[in-house]
């Protein structure tokens, strides 16, 4: 079924399908963790319904934002939005597998990549690539040497690399980031309350750069009453944390 | 000046030279953190005055439990507190460059090995080799792949490593363990209080295991009356975090 969500954020709104994937809080809070500097090109993989793009473009003086987002349906959707909120040219969409960019788009275009990738490795049991929720939420198609890959292929050198993603995958990211000359450079750990362990992790890392890592304070989503804490409103209403 | 502090565990005590290094909270959580199971030989390379052999001797069934310190006036004293505890035999100490370590031990001799190592890289400026808290506080002598490579050589297949660093060498530390097949299997990060960065992690692997990582809930080590938290109190009587 399709509904039109308002983001909260400069009047931008979003075309969802609850029969496709649909955005979540990580997608709000990479959104509010990556670096876009003004006149930026940002691209963003594994784009979905183009929610980032959308949030990007109302956030940040970006001068081009693309998604590339390899199912149709969501591709669809997410030049809907663009067309909704009047931003086409300045967001645009790539329907194609992320790993053949090069067809699309040259070394060292991007200012920014930011990616919001499918969680899930292995043990897919009985997941079929023809499942479009599990596309956009196990490795079927991208896994995160892909993407880290793509993005070293993408970046200037200098550019920024942001990705949201499961804690137990941290191992995982950091060493496909440095594989690929993305130097880690900010991790924030997402942790659903004050005291319990991390659920997710923010990491922005700079192509070619040096090692220094700032492990940054912990982001908690719901306070003791169970609402979201003051900070997470705040991403919400188009924030940077 | 040299002075005799009480552990707090089990009697236990530690000689300490103020013109040394001497032991902080890291070991103290380092000591709560490493998993030793009953009847394990464990080996504490960096070792210093030996805080970590004296603290597992009495918190854990240890079978064995050998420091490795390469400076001579530290591993003096670790000697002579491991007599004054009477835990000589099995609390041991080998004064050599850990990098010279197989010439004292086999390869696969170990269930655990522990390290809280020097934590500066880099940029040493002024320091000599002769500066005895400096050896103990920078990478001079070892550096954090000369750890896990050293550690990879002593563990059995399945065997523990434990370590304590700063949060700005995660990666280095992630990579490192992962280059030489010990696979990250739980982080803790460590808070001076609840809502601030975390300073230093602490981190265990396993020899040859698959990836599957926990990280952990912040282990906080002020309230916010500027007191050690409940649970640091706990750690510094010997329970396990």
């Amino acid at each position: 079924m399709e509904r039109i969500d308002d983001l909260g954020v400069k009047n931008l709104k979003l075309i969802q399908d609850t029969d496709l994937f649909c955005f979540g809080t990580d997608a709000v809070l990479l959104s509010a963790f990556a670096t876009v500097k003004p006149n930026a090109k940002v691209v963003d993989l594994c784009s979905g319904n183009g929610i980032i793009p959308v949030l990007l473009s109302g956030k940040t003086k970006a001068e081009k934002i693309i998604g590339v987002e390899i199912q149709k349906e969501p591709f669809l959707l997410a030049k809907r939005s663009a067309e909704l909120n009047g931003i086409c040219g300045r967001v645009d969409f790539i329907n194609c597998d992320a790993k053949g960019i090069k067809e699309h788009l040259p070394s060292g275009y991007a200012d920014t990549v930011t990616c919001n990738p499918p969680y899930m490795n292995g043990n897919w049991g009985f997941l079929s690539p023809s499942d479009k929720k599990a596309l956009a939420r196990h490795e079927i198609t991208i896994n995160i040497d892909d993407v880290a890959k793509i993005s070293a292929y993408l970046l200037k050198c200098g550019g920024y690399f942001s990705m949201v993603h499961r804690a137990e995958r941290l191992c995982d990211v950091i060493c496909a980031m440095r594989k690929y000359k993305i130097e880690p450079k900010r991790i924030r750990f997402v942790h659903s309350y004050l005291q319990s362990a991390p659920k997710l992790f923010l990491i922005e890392g700079i192509s070619g750069a040096k090692p220094a890592l700032k492990v940054l304070k912990p982001l908690v989503i719901y306070g003791e009453n169970g609402e979201y804490t003051d900070e997470v409103k705040r991403l919400y209403k188009g924030e940077n944390c």
